[in-house]
């Protein structure tokens, strides 16, 4: 059993003081910070980069960095992220060629890598990685932008990918949920599953981010 | 003639901090502020998008904010940009399949347009759009990067640029140069008709932001 | 169980005179018109958009017309045809990004949504978008041009799809069978679990809609 | 000195009765019929490929047909509308790889060859070509929808393109003139050098089709 | 059952003598020739095409061709490898909009055809082209370079392709298995149920090609 | 003025054995060797890549390799290339997104580096990069396939760019011709300002070649 991981999604910060932002919201209690790269061509909008990856890094941020590539093709940002300070990538395996090329880069960096299914990919794609993977990063929203609503079906789904996962023996790879996850429904998005949450709207659009993660631990806690 | 702009692009600022960083470089005396869109398709990186720029005007930021879109194509992010307060955008005209509409979309939203040249790119391309233009960005480096070294044949394109314009009736037409200027080069590059410069490292790399600005001033006074 | 469509395809038609035979075909006792949209780069021939859709439903008909998206990428189309009098819009899995995002589209304009299988495609793609799938279109030949024959192994994959969408509750989601369908085998591709038959050539090439109409109702009642 | 050509935008006809419309239009005085083919890929919109030219040939249709590829890539499409009964065919040189190759086999099914100009495109890429040449489009309006205003600016681009061509012994090329061409300003497009004219909704989008084409021939007439 | 095939890659010869060099290897005892198309758009390399290929049919080898397409799309290749005298040819499915048309252009021609599963592709691509395959040739690196290590994961995917295609009647599919195979790990890699065996710096990179295809049949007939 | 280059093109050699091939032609009097490469997007075929150049260079051919890219896009490649052994590396300035670095790649590695002009393509393209150019390669045939016909619009293409150059203070960079170049019009396209000449079918294509490169050799010396 994993332990739960809270992951603030920075598309919802301010941007203009964005260490600021992560260094309070880790103090509030986060885990790790969740970094959604986007390019304009796999999704329809252009977030932030590598640089900004290394300006966190810079600044002092010691905590995990969860690239989360919204990108394709991802070999070459793969490398840049590498170099960034990024902890964990993730990509989507219909954006790279060579999938397994892909996250074994990830792993010679000596970086957690993963999967990302949308909510309509199959879990067939994790049938023949599932000894390079450290986590399945399930959307539930359509990439591209903040503050959508959890798409309901993502429950049945989180209890397949974790039965899918450990029927294979892969009990070890992380279940992560990106997309209208908040304290009022981070409790189900767990019991069905699920490990790691991340939560951008939810966090940054509130006065008090340390109130809002204690509200979630407390419903991970009730459950 | 055109008053000069000195123009820091953020490109080489501190990330984590970017509203302090231009706060800090507009006091010092900066002009406008140039923002390097970068997609890691038009060119081997990506960098920032509207979200960013958002957040730089909510932070307070008045000063112009002039937009250099190193991305193919240009059509939605131009949209998108005006949405986020962009005050000029600019694009290369090898990334437009309609070169006309993209400049036309930008003027309707009562923004100031430009094309950017690469160094190798011909002036062919600024013909028929002549009415549509408020800058001509010439490349002095190649984009993709920071921190690269001034092209030397750049120096008789920013001439040749500026004297096809008056030719032509376009006097109006600023020329902003971009890559490797600084204070030891800026008046040479003034003196051959460029009135806009962009500035990374040679000011953000520095510990007086102040010092180096006024050093500009003071070659552009002098030359 | 649902009842029986006949879709007569429009590519087969006249286009000199469409709004003619499209009403003729209705009159002759069709039930909805299949409206083939191919761009020459998700299949290599280039058909009609959605101005010839308008100008059908202007011309006065009322019946539903079914849109059969061959095309990459699908976002925009969805929402011309959407403008332009759609009644059905289905495309291809592998031609959308995020193929939730773009059924979505399509359920939010009030309009029946549907996934294509080509002759190779597996049946995994709809394991997650059961919930707004309204058909699922088997290609029983492979798109890109009319009067190919039908692909025999299409009748496995008929019955194997219907099982597959009742052992999942969704009973409500039509099969319909688009390639080499005619009175000759219409009645076999029924018994296999289709209910709505695109015909083009088999319709549009015979002298009397009405003739042909019949005998594949007929060979669908006598099966 | 050529003749004055009017050549009516199918764009702007009713689509739901093609070969009445190019009937009527051809019996109100029209000389040739522009057929504008856009995939969705060069521009934002899809219209209608190579089965609708033939469909207007089996009509009976003899007039000289004048196809307009707003495509990407453009060498399959060539040879497909060849087959449809095209009679000119015209791309814009930024669509193909090989332009000299495009037009040569345009050229080898015995057809009239062009290249289409863009509102912004320079006519440098006319001169290693003009030996294949029968016209060159110009664009007034940005190619991609029907009903736009005409760009002023392609009046001086007009007449610098006869000059071009008559200073490199190449008068026998036509320069023919798209987007927002009416009663109102062909005698003035006309006087800039234009002897072809391309109008959509000026002619479709008025009841009786005689009187716009004897008012745009008198305007010729006058000027 | 069947009967195991040496397939020298000619990735691993010498290229300035193919001719002696494939001579060399059949004398030596190999069964067929495998031919790596690279087009560095679905791989990271550019290997060698069709005239190549043609090249060793007029110096006079007879012995089986197999053509493995590492190229995207694949259509095009088809035909020209079928004109150069492939004997087999197989292909990615992600690699083509339409897999079925592309195994029925192979099968048309007369020629073995078989889909190529990279290490992450699932054994879904198969379920509905079952009856058009001759082979599915299973990759045991990632696609792009010679020299590469043995994936350990693809020799269970080995027994689990095998158990696939005879559960559902396709005991005549060959399995072929291409990446880090050698005379150390053959044995191994057929007692798991493949029959096809690519090496290439294997016997390439050795001084004595027999010396190699020996131990790689005793190490065949031994397990 | 530049000495003459014969420049053999390997794409009409017998390929199973190009290392004799090539021996031959340099003992035949050929002073460099033509590589083409295509990659089936840039141009539709597919001929060999940098491992046929090692290979080359490792059977001891020591003249210099000419490698023509008919590839896009290009960096990748000249890097590969310029480790294969390659002496000039040339590429066309469409399939490049950055002329200027791609070139100065090339330069950088010690090679020299040139543009190629396809039929069409204007001089305009060399404006600004003459200061990195050693070579212009004009093709006299569109690329893609040997054995084609010369374009005769060529020769005063030849005649302009030499003139271009020299207007220029560009007298240094050479002018090379490719396709449909043999004895019989090599003095007149020499005559023109050419001095470097690919052939292919003109020497392969021949049973003795010394006999060819004399013949070549008296043509340009009797002009």
């Amino acid at each position: 059993m994993h332990d739960y991981l809270i992951a603030p999604s920075i598309l919802a910060a301010d941007l203009a003081k964005l260490g600021q932002e992560v260094d309070d919201v880790l103090v509030a209690g986060a885990d790790i910070i969740h970094f959604d790269v986007m390019d304009n061509h796999y999704v329809p909008n252009l977030t932030f980069g590598p640089s900004v990856c290394a300006a966190l890094r810079k600044h002092g941020v010691t905590a995990p960095i969860d690239v989360h590539l919204m990108v394709k093709p991802v070999d070459a940002l793969i490398g840049m992220f590498a170099d960034a300070g990024a902890s964990w990538i993730t990509f989507h395996p219909e954006a790279s060629e060579h999938v397994d090329r892909s996250l074994a880069m990830i792993k010679e960096r000596g970086l957690k890598a993963g999967l990302v299914l949308n909510p309509a990919t199959p879990l067939t794609h994790l049938e023949y990685v599932l000894d390079k993977l450290d986590v399945v990063l399930l959307m539930s929203v359509n990439p591209g932008f903040g503050g959508q609503k959890f798409i309901p079906g993502t429950l049945d789904k989180i209890a397949a990918t974790r039965a899918y996962l450990d029927a294979r023996g892969a009990q070890h790879v992380r279940i992560e949920v990106d997309g209208g996850v908040g304290p009022g429904n981070i409790a189900e998005v767990a019991s069905r599953g699920a490990d790691s949450f991340v939560a951008g709207s939810a966090i940054f659009g509130q006065p008090d981010y340390k109130v809002v993660v204690d509200r979630m631990r407390q419903a991970l806690a009730g459950q």
